[in-house]
């Protein structure tokens, strides 16, 4: 069902995870990377057969290409790589935020054959090194059309991340946004800012124990690829982040009244949500 | 190395991991629960040789006790143990703040035989079906004896944790609560908040990944333990809570100024601090 020749432009922990499940299906997986080293060693690997250099001379022969590059990357990339996409029925992307992607695509001609892509697979780790096989099995993917999309493209997202084990759902742009300043954008910060106090307050990492270490895994997550997506989806995050700083406070202010109820329901209701429903 | 015979009242977590890992050492467990249940499993298990009533009837043979009860209960529970505890070499506790309990233990008259201790081993779970062997190899265990503690005492409970393999440190009661406030409560607090930020939301946890999953794991933790110790550390963490909200409300402005540098900058500071020292 994979169609045979599939470009993956960049090999960082998702399109790298990418590509290796897709060699693994028998895709022919052509490769680029703006780090030598790491394009070297996904070819070592075999996981990438043919690696594209700066130019992407070789990319026409894909039939489906996946930019796998941070979001304030990602447009440059596509604009460059659109000349030789003439030929690709499916142009994607793993990027975690989708308006501005779409919008790029828009502008680039390739508006009918792009379906912007975001799976929920990402953890604390970056890089080449972190890439392993299986990472999408039982992950939701954001699979964002545009109205501009073909149903044709649209089917072949959909193939290509149930070909890895993900779960696709399909969700317009701007509703995406919204919903990962929540569910992905908001815990990342979360942990940020939990790792940024305790670094202020002199606290070392190895003092936490197991449950403190959860909360702060996270935070070492790429700064430039954080840095984008915080920029990008501002106005959504700030809203979030209100939701955040203003649980904070509450929990301030009942522990300064001494409201033991207050205070009590403050961790209950947290601890409820955490509960999968109908438990 | 062990004493022969050891009670530890209450068997949820921290204090049923204890006596499985103690009853595995070859010591003579005498156990206690509020919960009939607990206390027969715990019977069944082969952990607990010999169940105390509510009376704490039988206690007398104790050479070691270990207070497991959340951090609320303790002095009262430590009241109602202290008259069969004349005979004892060792009093000492699992709870997450230390101030109340070595304030307590002076009033009591164990003064001399009590060294408050607070293994960092927990994390979401609770109760006696998530004990387990082996919860304490490796981690950090506090012990605060007061000016009235004896070495000797203080020496038995260095053993005591060594033979569970945890790493005790020696820190007098004010700086641990300080300490932990940082360590242990910021970081639950900050699970919890977030899970109620998207509680409110309307989010569910099915829908975040593995990333948000982990800094939503503490949230799950018991509502009732959580409320006590904040309550009984309201002080300490007001301080770590303003931090952290100081840094969520950094990352808004910096991201409302659309200030680039200083939105990388938050991350990356947040990222250095999870590197281990001299990476």
């Amino acid at each position: 069902v994979l169609p045979p020749t599939i470009a993956v432009l960049g090999l960082g922990l998702i399109g790298g995870s990418l590509a290796r499940d897709l060699a693994a299906a028998g895709a022919r997986v052509l490769g680029h990377d703006a780090d030598d080293a790491t394009l070297a060693a996904a070819r070592e690997a075999g996981v990438v057969a043919e690696a594209l250099d700066d130019e992407l001379e070789g990319l026409e022969a894909a039939e489906v290409a996946v930019l796998a590059v941070p979001v304030a990357a990602a447009p440059a990339l596509l604009a460059r790589a659109a000349p030789r996409l003439a030929g690709a029925r499916l142009v994607t992307d793993v990027g975690s935020t989708k308006r501005a992607i779409v919008a790029a695509a828009a502008e680039t001609g390739l508006a009918d054959r792009f379906v912007g892509g975001h799976p929920l697979a990402g953890d604390h780790r970056s890089g080449w090194s972190a890439t392993r096989t299986g990472l999408f099995r039982g992950m939701p993917v954001y699979l964002c059309p545009s109205p501009a999309s073909s149903p044709a493209a649209v089917a072949r997202a959909v193939e290509l991340w149930c070909a890895v084990g993900a779960v696709p759902e399909t969700v317009d742009a701007e509703s995406h946004d919204r919903r990962v300043a929540w569910t992905s954008h908001l815990p990342q910060a979360a942990s940020s800012a939990l790792a940024r106090a305790l670094a202020a307050a002199g606290v070392p990492r190895a003092g936490l124990g197991p449950g403190g270490r959860d909360v702060t895994r996270l935070a070492a997550g790429s700064a430039a690829m954080w840095c984008g997506i915080a920029l990008e989806n501002a106005a959504e995050l700030d809203r979030a982040l209100a939701a955040l700083g203003a649980e904070v406070d509450r929990l301030r202010a009942a522990l300064r009244a001494g409201d033991r109820d207050a205070v009590h329901a403050w961790f209950a209701d947290g601890r409820r949500w955490t509960e999968p429903p109908g438990a």
